[in-house]
């Protein structure tokens, strides 16, 4: 019994529903050389997989997440589970990505905090966690750490890469390193290479958590690192993947109807989830000498604050500070025009068709970004098309429901 | 010898250029009531003046700075002083605001950290700082407080009111609370109130300094506050300032040409000035596993994170970190629509002639913003026009050079 085949839809899933899953860990054995020359004697990616692998083993979809993503993009953990993977509205039986007809996988990135090896996995050599002693990770080593994954599965070729932001860097790097695997790109909401723009938030993100005392040169223990700097580094990197006219949609100017003087800054939570609201524990309450009347406060007076703090903390409950640098970088590393001398240059080797899909509202990775992208494969003589979907809710566009969405993967695939 | 005589350009000046200034203080010394009900039973506001105030006293324009500006708007403090003042290209003998027909005044607004009353200032109750138990101050109080200058000065009435983001709300708020004391508005790169998106980036800010471990409640010694927390808001902030097409020329992906490691973060500066690159030493320097190659790092590898941590280095030896939470604070606060009912109701008591000016890649308050500021004020049946300006150069292009602008102000105020 191989790995694919271990893994069954459950029984009890909803109709149209991937349902129970189960996380899998793959451990590579042999030495892995990253592009920066470093080395780790091995390294282990955690992945789920939906559907069957089919007779040719020709079959599989790979799906490459973003940044604070992870391998868990659909189905459910438990019965009682109520958020499912983060793209189960694509991903299931007849739904856009058909798990009846494809055997999809998807893997935390190499350098991630989610059961792949990173910067807070144990150093056997020291019996500590490697902190800023991690390899330098980069898109392609992800890409080709997941193409050992893909091997051990015996998967034959890829029917599709799928994958948005981030995900779509890897997308693309996935058909130039492994040219005759790969059968479809689909990259969405990406970017060849990132804007000044881009790499700036990034910076100050990066910054936040360096200059948190708790990050110590990252060497910290787990659970006692710069959870403040990561807080703030996600609170402005979330302002980036949505749009000022869907903040203005559901936040607007609305006030909060409860004032909390004096309560934890951090511990504001308008959607908090069930055991995330206490585990802030480590940030320091607020306190400041009360104005007379509660319209003249620096708590969280807006909704939009509250929300912006909400998710601050979640974030800093489920991810690891130094993976959030490790893979930052990696992202304003990406540049395929030089590495590969042009982008025409770097998608020569190409044999895949390609699908590339901006979001009109998307100011991170804008719609004319995916657009180069098509434009350069179509100069390198490519199978190329560009989609661009109208929508007001920003970056994370490619994440939210859109019917227009499901139809044009579900055309691509087919 | 009042203080608008006595304030006269040197004779030294270059032509057409202000020459040297020198701030004074007004000194408020009976009680001042705030918007939020709290009261102070007084306040220091520091000014600059050039030109004279005529005979009948009513050729003044009241300059009103943003949010990081100050009084010192034209001019130099001494014959050695290679930086002018902000918005020294637009003011000066000759120049759009002309100060050899126009006696222009410009004060640090209240809440500042620049010589005018503010968190800063000592509260002479317990001869320490007053950090957050100085009044909660708004846009309000600010122009209130820069009409008691006027009066001082013997000023009759304003022949303007100019300013761009904050200043174009305290130009709104001038002509809204002084109606009969305003000839002409002049408003840009400003809004009625400021978006979900704005008020977020804020928060961020605030929250980068109310969780930095230095700020004790607002509660630190002089020079030994939030420095992390402060750089970190300003950092973000700059971003939002910008356009990303500006940073792209600007920086692009240019990599910096000597990868320092392991130098302090903060003190990598690619346009340091005397004085201000040694003065950020309450910053760790930061030092990590070196890569084996100078590509892969998290040193400032492009220079638009070098020219990110300049700004934030220098901008945390001229800025009050509690300062920058009041100031925000009043930005978000400010609402002129919630205020008197809509916009319309607001602008239902002006008499002064309007200009708005929106700048086109201005994304922090987007042309749309001011140009519904003047559509409030024509439905009001007020005296008002909209101009956009083409400019690639984001929010910050109202401080830029630009013959279009000069031309803008020029012919309004004639």
């Amino acid at each position: 019994m191989n790995d694919a085949e271990a893994i069954d839809p459950s029984a009890l899933a909803e109709p149209g529903e991937v349902g129970l899953v189960e996380p899998r860990d793959y451990v590579h054995s042999t030495s892995f050389m990253f592009e920066s020359g470093q080395s780790l004697p091995g390294f282990t990616l955690r992945y789920e997989t939906y559907g069957r692998l089919n007779a040719a083993r020709d079959n599989a979809i790979v799906i490459c997440h973003a940044l604070s993503g992870d391998h868990h993009c659909a189905g459910i953990h438990s019965l009682n589970d109520k958020k499912p993977g983060w793209w189960n509205n694509l991903i299931g039986p007849g739904k856009a990505v058909d798990t009846t007809n494809y055997f999809v996988l998807c893997a935390n990135v190499l350098g991630g905090c989610v059961g792949s090896s990173g910067p807070s996995s144990i150093n056997p050599a020291t019996g500590r966690a490697f902190g800023m002693t991690f390899p330098f990770v980069t898109i392609r080593d992800m890409v080709r750490a997941q193409k050992h994954l893909c091997d051990h599965l015996g998967i034959a070729s890829l029917a599709a890469v799928i994958g948005g932001s981030m995900g779509g860097m890897q997308v693309l790097q996935w058909g130039i390193e492994f040219p005759g695997y790969v059968r479809r790109m689909l990259a969405m909401a990406t970017t060849s290479r990132e804007s000044a723009q881009a790499i700036a938030f990034n910076e100050v993100g990066r910054q936040a958590i360096m200059q948190d005392p708790h990050w110590k040169n990252g060497d910290y223990e787990k659970g006692a690192g710069p959870r403040v700097g990561l807080a703030i580094a996600r609170m402005m990197a979330h302002i980036t993947y949505v749009s000022d006219a869907s903040m203005d949609r559901k936040f607007g100017r609305k006030r909060k109807t409860a004032s909390g003087h004096g309560s934890s800054v951090m511990g504001h939570g308008s959607e908090p989830r069930a055991g995330e609201a206490n585990a802030a524990s480590g940030l320091s309450p607020i306190t400041h000498h009360p104005s007379p009347s509660a319209a003249y406060t620096f708590d969280a007076q807006f909704e939009v604050e509250s929300y912006l703090r909400y998710q601050g903390q979640s974030f800093i409950n489920r991810f690891d500070a130094n993976s959030y640098l490790y893979i930052t970088r990696a992202l304003d590393h990406f540049d395929l025009a030089a590495a590969y001398g042009s982008l025409e240059q770097a998608f020569s080797v190409v044999q895949a068709e390609t699908l590339c899909v901006g979001f009109t509202s998307d100011w991170l990775f804008p719609p004319e970004q995916n657009r180069a992208i098509a434009l350069a494969l179509l100069r390198a003589g490519k199978r190329a098309s560009y989609a661009q979907l109208d929508t007001d809710l920003g970056h994370d566009s490619f994440l939210l429901e859109s019917p227009q969405l499901y139809d044009l993967v579900r055309g691509f695939l087919h």
